[in-house]
């Protein structure tokens, strides 16, 4: 039974809603601090082993169909959910307690995503085609290109519950690959994820792809998950969450029969690094200390690139930005998290981080008012972070942690202690990134973004975005997560050797049509073969 | 002391030779069954230490050094392994028992494996460099490229002592890549790596390469493997041998606290199927046991794309093709394995599929003759294959199973019930390939390489050749161990976001003085950026 937004509470195992068992969850709204209206059937392992086998017939046509039957497929799902109109943007502020405004943003984002893909694989340049002639029989032809690895499985993001869950990145980049989607719906927002279900399906059917090429598993138990990554039909894996979470299937799946790549994305403290020059020149401080203090408070933090870290050698001038940033972020009204659990383990590491040697609190701290968090800014010494693991985890929301160095050597060392980031950012003018060349360094070995004079936030979609970075940043360093590079991880080279020309897949065959890029011996060329 | 060829039996650590322990080890002779004539000092943790160590801090400079200086000391390697002469070949021989025209072939492959890389770095071009300007600032500017990961190490292979170990295709796409390489030295060819270790180390003082850049630990033990695979310093593992081995390393690596990735080639069975066109013409099958004689014996059949299977439908002209092949294989003289645990393991995997249900043996069977081992053909139905798991792994050495299928649909079902592979191949006239797509497609998703017409064996070194393939053929299928592209294994992208042009390595700037292809603005430009 379906209420006004269409919301059924099941899953979609291929285009068939199904309940899998009869136990019961909720999603909750945190600005009224009560559940949002539906009711969710948790999912059960009979409904993932329907998924996958699904999944795997699926994939023995969807993986040959032609790019531009993808493309039309990937931009239908952003059609369908353009149809959806104001009814998904009102599911999400409900589920997510985020703004209206930041749902119209993050829905453009999710369209832009799915078209881009779309726009990428028209080119057949995903295909990294790659060509050695036998060179008039002197040795064997041979072509390789890149091939889907098979049925995927994603598990969405709390904190994007369009842009990174049921049609976000991994989604839309792992069909653009040619490999059928099994999402793992994210329980915060359960019915955002069915309405998106609902226009992936329809999408698919419109454009005549095979049942089974998406399904949608409700549930917010471990067990439909763990169920999912061990199957032995499931080639990969997309996951957008937590260092514990995104360890724990990485471990899983490191431990089957046939290991398969998970690509976890687990957030980071993005470490902003303040040099003297823009800190001394006043015009350039007051301007940094609006700068952060919209890049701390956004999204009420919820963001993997939140700045966690502030990191400078100590100064009059640091001092006064620090307390000009705190004065400001007391000034920022509180705003609702996404969920009450959210909102609680941003307040118990809050709190930890508070009671760690050395740790004092420059913002007004905590407020009591529902789920709603303010931003914390927590100030400690280079020595006492140095030597403190409890202080170099994320803290999921709005906090950043100022590392007040004695002098540029500690500063250094405070960067050489920092595990893998998603990005990692230097302020400073011309002349402090020519002294600081060995922070420099430094940081860029830690990090997959080096930002110049600019906050972490705001993570572009194109093909030169890296959102990946060194362990424990994610599991893959040598993957992005965002934009179209990112469907690299869903697709293996294949060769072909002394393959007839017309049995070939159409990107290495000598006629060259499309002008698609290929290496031809030692030489990229978008001709055809003679 | 080392003796007339220079052997010591001593660890390189950085440029300095070290004991490790006073236990002992020796390399062996098959040909002659005896131990050559040298002592090795068995590695320790220490020594472990002590490598990666080093390698870490040459890691700081080695990876910015510039592509033609890289270039010039892979190119340096390459002309001290030639200057060692016949020695080097003579060390090679008496290891492995090998021919020394296989010692001048590999060695050949080897130098040209080096002198690949060189080329290919100096253009720039495996920087995969992507540039998205800020179109007048409406955006922000990200430039990505690849950048080294950091000290990697390095488990050669027994059956490649020169080409697939201490300075072979991991070894060279690693240094190409900028990463130091730490190799853990095969305990069958110890002195022969010795040799090529003291050409890297020449070779690196002779370019001005950090010391530390490489390492060779001598080792017969699991111990020193596993603690340079648990090492916090080490960034990726490469490793050719057997299932286990590689599944090992790869669990190891798996549960540290930071994993790295391992790329194990652990060898297949490489299934030639035989199409009825083919097997039916009779000058074309007679051209097919020479050829498939010459696959399965050559090197003794220690290739890891030995054929292993040969696949087909009954009919008079299969039995006629693999009796004239056991035959003629009868014919072909005993050759000296590599290393007696390798004979008796070759033997003992025989004589288990022998008494598997079914199995008829073809060929004459086993002969004692020191370690020598002669090729053997074993058949067996499609439908004791299909269900039996004991008969589906590699018996590395010169054997190959003929499963006779009863029809079409059981070849398909054979060919479906396979594992991963590093090739497949397919023996037809054009005919049996327009009719045969589905076993085709089914072959195709199981390998890394698919040849038309062609035996497995003969691994072509270019940009093309997929040499990988979907587990347990290796741990990673997304990448190859032979060719150029090998080298993508130890990269991973860093995006640059407004950056000034300055400050960016010299790929990603505006000015583009090598016409390094980059992908500018959703373009493929070598050109400047106005």
């Amino acid at each position: 039974m379906a209420d006004r937004y269409g919301i059924t509470g099941q899953s979609y195992v291929g285009e068939n809603l199904k309940r899998g068992s009869d136990r019961i969850f909720h999603s909750f709204n945190s600005a009224s601090a009560s559940n949002t209206p539906w009711e969710f059937f948790e999912a059960n392992t009979d409904l993932v082993d329907e998924a996958c086998a699904l999944a795997k017939e699926a994939f023995k046509s969807f993986q040959s169909t032609t790019f531009n039957a993808r493309a039309a497929f990937l931009r239908a799902i952003a059609d369908e959910m353009e149809g959806l109109g104001d009814d998904l943007l009102q599911v999400f502020c409900l589920e997510s307690s985020l703004t209206m405004a930041r749902a119209r943003v993050e829905r453009a984002r999710t369209l832009h995503q799915l078209r881009s893909f779309a726009g990428w694989i028209e080119t057949g340049n995903h295909c990294e085609a790659i060509i050695e002639t036998s060179q008039g029989g002197m040795r064997p032809d041979i072509r390789k290109m890149m091939v889907p690895t098979g049925p995927i499985v994603v598990f969405g993001a709390s904190n994007f519950p369009l842009a990174y869950s049921t049609a976000g990145g991994d989604t839309a980049s792992a069909m653009a690959a040619g490999c059928p989607v099994i999402v793992k719906s994210h329980p915060m927002h359960a019915a955002t994820g069915e309405l998106v279900a609902s226009s992936i399906i329809r999408a698919a059917r419109a454009t005549g792809m095979p049942n089974g090429v998406f399904s949608n598993l409700t549930a917010s138990s471990y067990e439909v998950g763990e169920a999912l990554v061990l199957h032995d039909a499931i080639a990969g894996v997309g996951f957008t969450g937590s260092l514990r979470g995104g360890r724990a299937l990485y471990d899983l799946a490191a431990r089957r029969p046939r290991p398969i790549p998970v690509f976890a994305e687990m957030g980071s403290t993005n470490p902003v690094v303040f040099f003297d020059g823009a800190l001394k020149d006043e015009a350039i401080r007051s301007e940094w200390v609006v700068k952060m203090t919209e890049s701390t408070s956004a999204g009420v933090g919820q963001f993997c690139t939140n700045p966690g870290l502030i990191i400078a050698v100590h100064s009059e001038a640091l001092t006064a930005f620090v307390q000009a940033l705190s004065e400001r972020l007391n000034g920022v009204q509180a705003g609702d998290m996404l969920h009450p659990d959210i909102y609680h383990k941003f307040n118990q590491g809050a709190t930890d981080f508070v009671y760690q040697p050395g740790v004092v609190e420059l913002t007004s701290g905590v407020k009591t008012n529902g789920f709603a968090a303010s931003s914390r800014i927590l100030e400690v010494s280079g020595s006492d972070f140095q030597n403190n693991p409890n202080l170099h985890h994320e803290v999921f929301g709005p906090l950043s942690l100022v590392v007040r160095c004695a002098d540029v050597e500690q500063l250094e060392a405070v960067v050489a202690s920092l595990g893998g980031q998603l990005t990692g950012s230097l302020i400073g003018v011309e002349n402090d990134f020519i002294s600081h060349s060995r922070t420099i360094e430094l940081l860029k070995s830690r990090v997959g973004r080096l930002i110049f004079n600019g906050v972490p936030t705001g993570v572009e979609v194109n093909a030169a975005m890296q959102h990946g970075g060194p362990y424990p940043a994610t599991t893959d360093q040598r993957y992005t997560a965002v934009g179209v590079m990112s469907i690299k991880r869903w697709l293996r080279p294949i060769a072909f050797q002394n393959c007839p020309d017309d049995l070939l897949p159409e990107v290495l065959r000598n006629e060259n049509p499309k002008g698609v890029m290929r290496l031809v011996n030692g030489e990229f060329s978008s001709r055809h073969i003679e």
